[in-house]
């Protein structure tokens, strides 16, 4: 496969989002073949799994539940959207993939790593990002940033969970960082957006040079 | 845990539902406290994922987004229903379970029996049936009986695939049988339904003596 596969991650309210729509505009400007998907989610049956993994009316999901509809999500992903292009030679601008299912699921809800670890690379087929931007920024921080979004109405299942779930989250992310730190790269996400932005972009262009030229 | 858990496999036409109902009764006539359940389903959640499976709208599902979607429903299935009603004592007479899983996904559709047998063990905790029945009928019976009840349309995702995938489905079936002697009787389909139910009951009353008297 040819293909650039970049993931970014990071909690709800650490500014992905609009990162991600800053490096998509990037792209489109440099005429770089790309796609941008997100997970759950990113094709018909993964987006209806998406839907029951965040509805809030299943308060009684269970965390093994969680774990595997997250990963039945991905490998519909991986193989209907990820993969194809990737051996088309695209770039691949996935928003959240399997290091988010160990953080929140594994460190987050406690379940052993090594079975969402597992369980995911029977999903992926051991498919991994080539590169990985880790936007870090503390619980409170990004909570503040959501709730102001929404005014507290409207946080979906994931988000509703207490704050001691979203610290063991972030520090779940550290851990997948220091053992994967050949193709993370960790930003700190309480500089500004442009600030942010030129971190990112700057390893994207290198990455590039190595990879299109 | 006190309660009995019974499964039933077998493939489609292979008579499941008649022997269930069957068994039912016998359990309400005689007050045994027992549930009737189904897999895929059982629960809200578990429908939802089951409806997703079966919908014939999503021919591109994958093997694996397929293997995991009945693993989530069946970790559903498992926590909010199967184990506390086994708590209480009750009898739990369940409609397919992992073995169907095996059968179907990882001899059927050539996924690694070890792979499938894996992810059960962590959507099950573990939980294995007391006893499970396996219906054994041949695939052009089974298939037969199949579309002269729905006349050819409305077969779902599964039942319309060929019928050398049916074949694979009962053979590893007879496999699964081979290496679990110790929980299954088998039980052939060929016969009437008088004939299958007898079989059946006859062993059933014996669990019960051992278990309830």
């Amino acid at each position: 496969m040819n293909g650039l596969f970049i993931t970014i991650e990071g909690p709800d309210g650490s500014g992905k989002s609009t990162q991600i729509k800053k490096l998509a505009e990037f792209l489109q400007g440099n005429s770089i073949p790309f796609i941008l998907t997100r997970e759950p989610g990113g094709t018909a049956v993964s987006d209806r799994i998406r839907s029951l993994i965040l509805d809030p009316a299943h308060p009684e999901m269970a965390d093994e539940t969680e774990v595997l509809l997250y990963a039945a999500s991905r490998a519909q992903h991986v193989k209907e959207k990820i993969v194809p292009a990737l051996q088309e030679g695209k770039l691949v601008l996935c928003d959240r993939f399997v290091d988010a299912s160990v953080a929140y699921q594994a460190y987050g809800l406690g379940i052993p790593v090594e079975d969402v670890t597992r369980i995911n690379r029977f999903a992926t087929g051991g498919l991994k990002p080539d590169r990985s931007y880790l936007i870090d920024v503390a619980p409170e921080i990004g909570r503040q940033r959501m709730v102001s979004r929404y005014s507290g109405e409207g946080l979906d299942r994931i988000e509703q969970k207490e704050l001691d779930y979203h610290e063991r989250v972030r520090s779940g992310f550290q851990k997948i960082y220091e053992e994967n730190r050949e193709r993370f790269l960790l930003v700190a996400g309480n500089q500004t957006v442009d600030e942010v932005f030129d971190e990112i972009i700057k390893d994207i262009k290198l990455l590039l040079a190595n990879r299109y030229k």
